[in-house]
């Protein structure tokens, strides 16, 4: 229990006194939107004041729209209140970095989490990880006083190395892969190497939108490429390296985020022709490789690459060990020296923990096995959630792999409107402005099937479309 | 055994041949400093020429001293021959990040590694790690397949609130602290969110080498405050404060790396306030609070700050369990807020795995008594090392805590040379000019007694007297 002191000396009117304390605390970004306000009984002990005094100062807070009330006995913080940085009056705090919308999706509290593209924790082999982990204990006694080097552990960058070999025919030695925190860090680490304010970067559209952020605050421009579902116009990706002369292309061209479309092989050859002719670095981002449901999907962009201008970046976070937090970048040598030199800077080295247990899971037989039923359960939950929309007049393509339906809504229907209530209803997705370098998508959803179960989904969905119809029908009686 | 084609169409003579292969190798980063050529039987058996005509291209290359000789058979690559990114022919690639010269000193390879400012794997618990790991793993069986929040773990900041609370009197909840991957992300994410192309930054001078880098990278222009055994003068700060209107002011007060100095209390005070009044924040990072050898240090800047204009990073990577990389920064909740953007865009939070293991073990009894010992074993290699200095004329401010001797060298002993003597003969240690700003300190070297055990300090500092007795007689002679 804590105490505060309200200062009485000013003659303010206690509600008042108590209003600006609450109001404070929300502008300063210290309780932030849907936090969950004291309770009118709790703040008024700490205060020591009369609880119609809280109550009428939350009222007044409600009646401004800056709260709002659930569950009829809770008041949580109004998303959107929260004053732009660059308003707040003390200059000694402001920042540099663009705000990441993503980030701020995902800190919705939610019964239904439409918005994680990850898999959930539930369809992950838990007490094989366990095993494993006590195994390295084992093997590896002092590696909790060990660093890695920058590059990575040599034993892991020599079993990925075989990996690639044999899977993909990618010819590369350990030298020309390094491991880094995650595929987050790994397009962190590339575009804080490569792009400097003004350079043009190309991106798909829709996109991975932690990509945009993370190319933005290097103060890239943007030049977006539409993806359809038989892959690019390549005649469109032309014109715009000539135009441009970007610095790179950043793609997910394999059961791609957010759309699930992936590009065919004849296009993969033709672009990374295109990216030698006209110098463009191609990013090829692909954490989405082994979650196919039918067949294999083509072989990587990275395999037509014979001079070294595709940069591959393999997750395995995603479906392996997601807390792990391991994934691998390969490229040509004069890029490793570069990316050496920023990866120093940024952590000195991912753990060699995690990369230990990783190289250990990775090696065994039984993820293989793990990774056969994983598939069987996602297409098992993205059935679900079809099924669920089939009643509607909603238009999506079916992907053959991946984690997320891209869906588009009627013109009628408003998303910032669906969104507001899906929040209020505790569901939360991903709107499709917010995939767009142009913030244009405006009626097109992602919805994620593979972190929460196939009932929850059939619940979700259900009310999900509910709450559609009543935005809809709110919107023609306007 | 590889199989290598020269392209014997040309007419070039076959030795000119096997020159370009190997010289392209080093131009193109994939040979680094001091990395040892294949033997003249291997490549000339991989080659298919004849021994001699990779013995006269070996040569050539040694005579234009672009690799060196040692141990009568082996050929390795020459430092400083790389050519630098902006002299290569393809633009495809150059990297907008400036060389870090810390790491480059710590890949060579040496036996005497005097340049690592890191706690030696054996002085660490490494049994009971082990031990600990085996009950995280009981306690958290979905562990590997969760991801941890940007901010971190809950229940670690909880801990480390109340931590603070305990031992230096901060008023802190959970929401003021942030966990990343060990101090060089903190000050990296610091960086990134604070700096601009052309703010100043103060730094102390001598500095964390690293740090230079990170705040360079991010355009700042570095004035730097020297530091003394006595702290900094203090009317040299305001004026500066005055004059620059700095960003922030980058210090590590608590011995110091690399000089070991300790900033006294009165300047903590004094300086905290200057800070306010100039509107400069302070970042304060302090891994070695822990490592005293006689008495506890002064309470950290932070304790001082009113206004929240000090970042307070503490790093338990050191001497904890460094292969875990965990770190906590802590700060005001506007400041809070943008970092968690940061940390968002760079890795999207750090493994959950890492920060249970450390919370666990942080909690328990053994790490009191770990550090106890390792205080003790310190301090005596610290003797070791002083003892092995006691036969020279250089000198050196004995430290009371931290992992390193900071050592002034007499000025007719010429550093790039007792430093390119000290490679050849396996000693590495970190040369003052790295640690400074304004790259002035050419007498200064820093030499770690914490890596290496007690008789590698006694052969290791035996060895290098003597070199540097070469050198300077050499210098004598000319």
């Amino acid at each position: 229990m804590n105490h505060i002191e309200l200062d009485r000396s000013q003659g303010k009117p206690l509600h008042s006194l108590v209003y600006e304390y609450v109001w404070n605390r929300i502008q300063r970004g210290e309780w932030l939107e849907h936090h969950k306000l004291p309770s009118v009984r709790v703040l008024a002990e700490e205060m020591k004041v009369n609880r119609l005094t809280v109550f009428k100062a939350y009222q007044q807070l409600k009646e401004e729209k800056k709260v709002y009330v659930k569950d009829k006995s809770g008041y949580y913080v109004q998303p959107g209140v929260t004053m732009p940085f660059d308003d707040l009056e003390s200059p000694i705090v402001f920042s540099y970095v663009h705000k990441s919308h993503l980030s701020e999706i995902h800190r919705v509290p939610a019964n239904y989490q439409f918005s994680y593209a990850l898999i959930d924790p539930n369809l992950l082999p838990n007490r094989y990880f366990s095993e494993s982990m006590l195994e390295i204990v084992e093997r590896y006694p002092k590696m909790l006083s060990t660093y890695s080097t920058p590059q990575g552990d040599e034993e892991l960058r020599q079993s990925l190395a075989h990996f690639f070999a044999n899977k993909y025919g990618f010819y590369l030695t350990q030298n020309d892969i390094m491991i880094t925190s995650g595929s987050q860090q790994a397009i962190d680490l590339l575009a804080r190497m490569l792009v400097q304010p003004m350079d043009v970067v190309l991106m798909e559209r829709p996109t991975y939108s932690a990509a945009i952020d993370m190319f933005r605050n290097q103060g890239a421009q943007i030049v977006p490429i539409d993806i359809y579902p038989y892959g690019y116009d390549l005649e469109q990706v032309e014109a715009y390296m000539k135009q441009f002369k970007p610095r790179l292309f950043y793609l997910n061209p394999t059961y791609h985020n957010p759309t699930g479309y992936t590009v065919p092989i004849e296009q993969r050859k033709k672009l990374v022709e295109l990216a030698e002719q006209y110098r463009c670095l191609i990013i090829e981002d692909d954490p989405m490789h082994d979650i196919y449901f039918d067949h294999k999907p083509p072989l990587p962009f990275f395999s037509y690459s014979t001079e070294g201008c595709v940069i591959y970046i393999c997750s395995f976070s995603k479906y392996v060990a997601p807390g792990l937090r391991i994934a691998a970048i390969c490229c040509q040598p004069t890029i490793m020296k570069h990316l050496l030199t920023v990866k120093s800077l940024a952590d000195n080295g991912t753990p060699l923990l995690n990369q230990k247990i990783f190289l250990h899971y990775f090696m065994s037989e039984r993820l293989q096995q793990h990774i056969v039923k994983l598939r069987t359960a996602l297409s098992i939950r993205k059935a679900v959630m079809e099924e669920a929309l089939s009643v509607t007049n909603w238009k999506w393509d079916s992907p053959s792999g991946g984690l997320n339906l891209w869906i588009q809504l009627p013109e009628t229907l408003s998303l910032e409107k669906l969104l507001a209530k899906s929040i209020e209803h505790s569901i939360s997705f991903v709107p499709g402005s917010i995939c767009d370098p142009s913030k244009e998508l405006q009626s097109w959803i992602r919805l994620s099937y593979s972190y929460i179960n196939e009932q929850q989904i059939k619940e979700g969905m259900k009310l999900l479309v509910q709450l559609a119809e009543q935005v809809d029908q709110n919107h023609r009686q306007i």
